[in-house]
């Protein structure tokens, strides 16, 4: 088992995907755009601010390819974009805001206070294979997830790594995609294979326990977009995140 | 006085920033991203259905090339990333998920009612250089904007073009950066920069007036993020956004 630190590095431009963060044997898009993010940052500017992906072909778990282009470097920030190939086909595209989270400074006004979420003691730890998922999810392993399914489209839990290691910028961009689709709660089936990913960092996080909201925002018969968000042990929001997946109606066979 | 559509015509891959699409004298930031997405769209696939861009370089009016590159060619969607560069320097950059809204089909379930805004008739239209924004905003000559500032970090109003042309899915790219900044009712002074704007457009506006909210969710000393919500005159949800953009304090001098 590699922590998720080790699992996300990137050397030379070469990435080991590993097998453990996936959902049904493929890498979790939030996992991957972490790793493309490791590779991104610099020591000006360590932090992920804004990270939007495109996800073009599902990766493997196995060597993989990521090329940095550096787009803008400011002071304040710069901006680059990031390519992850395998076997010579392209499988994720991100744009990245690169900063320091301690130079963005503390809250000043927020509109994004955390929502009231059942006791993290009284949910259920979701196994590595939940009946309705259909598919076997491999980083559940390494995390302890808990989540209440009672509210339709709008699933509210916790979230920790399974050896407690605390979260940091970087992990939250994996944070923000761990929970299961919001559409478990109004009919839907199977996993939503996300086309893109959009998450922006706004706090470095305390240690503890995330608390994370996942909605679904509106469904048509084929795309569904959710939005997630994250506060840490201490309630302040630190990511949040828009994501439009492809979805299927149970009934639609 | 160029119409929004032949203000984002790209050809041959060379498109002219229209002079009067700006905020302070530069090209509004949806405005670029509606005229990237026109020259991404295809026959099979017309409407941008994701749209995130980075902005790196504030273009100025006058010409400024368009490279497109298709990512993944897929079905019922494909995936592109287009480059507006002025004078060499690269000024935006943007990844698309393009589709078929018509193939996307209709709510199945909304967690996006529109909210209570007052009524237009009541509402002042934004005049071209309001006090607040110490800026010219010459694009409000081509729009009818009617905003209550009333809410703190909750801007909700009106907009239309001034001549009433209909807005498609490529305007809606506009639509949700074409408001105020939320920060002008806490506090904050002057344009905020975007350095991020994700849009999911969710359906083809009917015709009519769109119904826009504007909220601020976290702002730190140097960073805010908004989200932007805009529906039709039908009060069926057509997209939404979020950005991430650079913001001053009025007392920081």
């Amino acid at each position: 088992m590699a922590g998720f630190e080790q699992a996300t590095t990137v050397e030379n431009g070469e990435a080991q995907l590993d097998p453990q963060w996936t959902v049904g044997g493929r890498p979790n898009g939030g996992y991957l755009l972490a790793l493309l993010a490791r590779a991104a940052v610099t020591a000006a500017h360590p932090d992920p601010l804004s990270a939007s992906a495109v996800y073009l072909s599902p990766p493997e778990p196995g060597p993989a390819n990521v090329e940095v282009e550096s787009l803008r470097a400011g002071r304040s920030a710069s901006q680059a974009r990031v390519r992850l190939t395998q076997k010579e086909r392209v499988c994720v595209e991100a744009l990245f805001t690169l900063g320091d989270l301690a130079v963005a400074g503390s809250p000043r006004w927020s509109d994004a206070e955390p929502p009231e979420v059942t006791p993290r003691e009284e949910l259920p730890r979701t196994p590595i294979e939940p009946p309705a998922a259909g598919v076997r999810i491999d980083m559940l392993e390494l995390l302890d997830q808990r989540v209440d399914f009672r509210r339709p489209g709008d699933l509210r839990g916790w979230l920790s790594f399974a050896d407690d290691s605390p979260f940091d910028p970087l992990s939250l961009l994996f944070a923000v995609d761990s929970f299961p689709p919001a559409t478990f709660t109004l009919g839907g089936r199977g996993w939503t294979p996300t086309l893109e990913l959009t998450v922006y960092v706004r706090a470095r996080p305390a240690p503890g326990p995330l608390r994370v909201r996942q909605r679904a925002r509106l469904l048509t018969e084929s795309l569904v977009d959710q939005v997630c968000e994250v506060w840490d042990s201490t309630g302040r929001a630190v990511a949040q995140a828009t994501q439009l997946a492809a979805y299927r109606l149970a009934d639609a066979g």
